[in-house]
């Protein structure tokens, strides 16, 4: 058995709905908001109907397809032919969760190589946990949509079957699951 | 008043989930999924999780913020760096809903001088109404998660009340709602 957290798509848009209230409230402004795929395609989108810039994505893959696992994640779309929405602006970065923290930095990282004229951080979640990895000291505008346990977290966008997903969600925090048919039902 | 749709996350997943069985089921092998993206993120990551192919995206914008309103989509981020994805590969393309088709249509056009091997097309809803453009003639694979009527639909991810929206969305029809209230009530 396995503990897991699931929440509604509903619980999910009403934490970025408060995380947007937050960004919104603060002193950072910026220019464009990035998101990193996949996981941070959905969080971006909900995102974007609370504060209105304009939306572009990279997509980061935890593994290149044709090379041996590395903790490095691999670009499978980068920032040519947008570089002009970076280099000189304020970003808004945008992902699912804040887990061990290795790929949001890496992404910051990378990122920095284009001069933009600030980070800022968005995460629908973060996990308290012991993290991997620091942001760079130029992100000051880190903003958390919820913080929760360090438990697996099933989101409803990789859910095979979403009417039982949504009725786990329901009861509102983690359940207990075998992990083998977890698996099977979910994409993660 | 208005004639509104409102469709829930559920019922929106489960029309992803039924298009991508007959995307399987079909003789169309592709090697990359492709959003069109603000619309498409969403529907184009629910997707992934039933079809595991890697995930990039483009970003249309109906107009340029500073040029006068044009029948022309304005490419906010287009292939630069991911055209080896679609360069003599087949590719899904996923928008959320082929209105009067012209994005999509625009879209295909201007990928197909990358040279795909073929482009596929995958919307969650078509409208059953007159279509403005026709897709070229070697879009042979087009995938339909559901024809709908020709109304407004306001989708989940454009509301900024998602518990009213789920709400209403629950009456599974059109609804008629005060115009004004509307506007002020989603982000489209």
């Amino acid at each position: 058995m396995s503990a897991r957290l699931r929440f509604s798509y509903a619980d999910l848009h009403d934490t970025i709905a408060r995380g947007a209230q937050q960004i919104i409230a603060s002193d950072f402004r910026f220019d464009v908001i990035l998101a990193i795929g996949g996981g941070g395609f959905i969080p971006a989108r909900i995102l974007r109907t609370y504060v209105e810039k304009p939306l572009i994505a990279i997509s980061l893959a935890r593994y290149h397809p044709d090379q041996p696992p590395s903790e490095t994640p691999h670009k499978l779309q980068w920032v040519e032919g947008v570089n002009h929405m970076i280099t000189g602006k304020r970003v808004l970065l945008v992902d699912e969760v804040d887990d061990e923290r290795t790929t949001l930095a890496y992404a910051i990282e990378e990122l920095l190589q284009e001069a933009p004229s600030e980070i800022g951080v968005f995460v629908m979640h973060n996990k308290l946990k012991p993290k991997k990895a620091e942001f760079p000291a130029s992100v000051k505008h880190v903003f958390v949509g919820k913080d929760i346990e360090d438990v697996w977290v099933d989101y409803p966008w990789d859910a095979r079957d979403i009417r039982a997903h949504e009725r786990d969600a329901a009861v509102g925090g983690p359940i207990e699951v075998d992990e083998q048919e977890a698996r099977a039902q979910y994409r993660n």
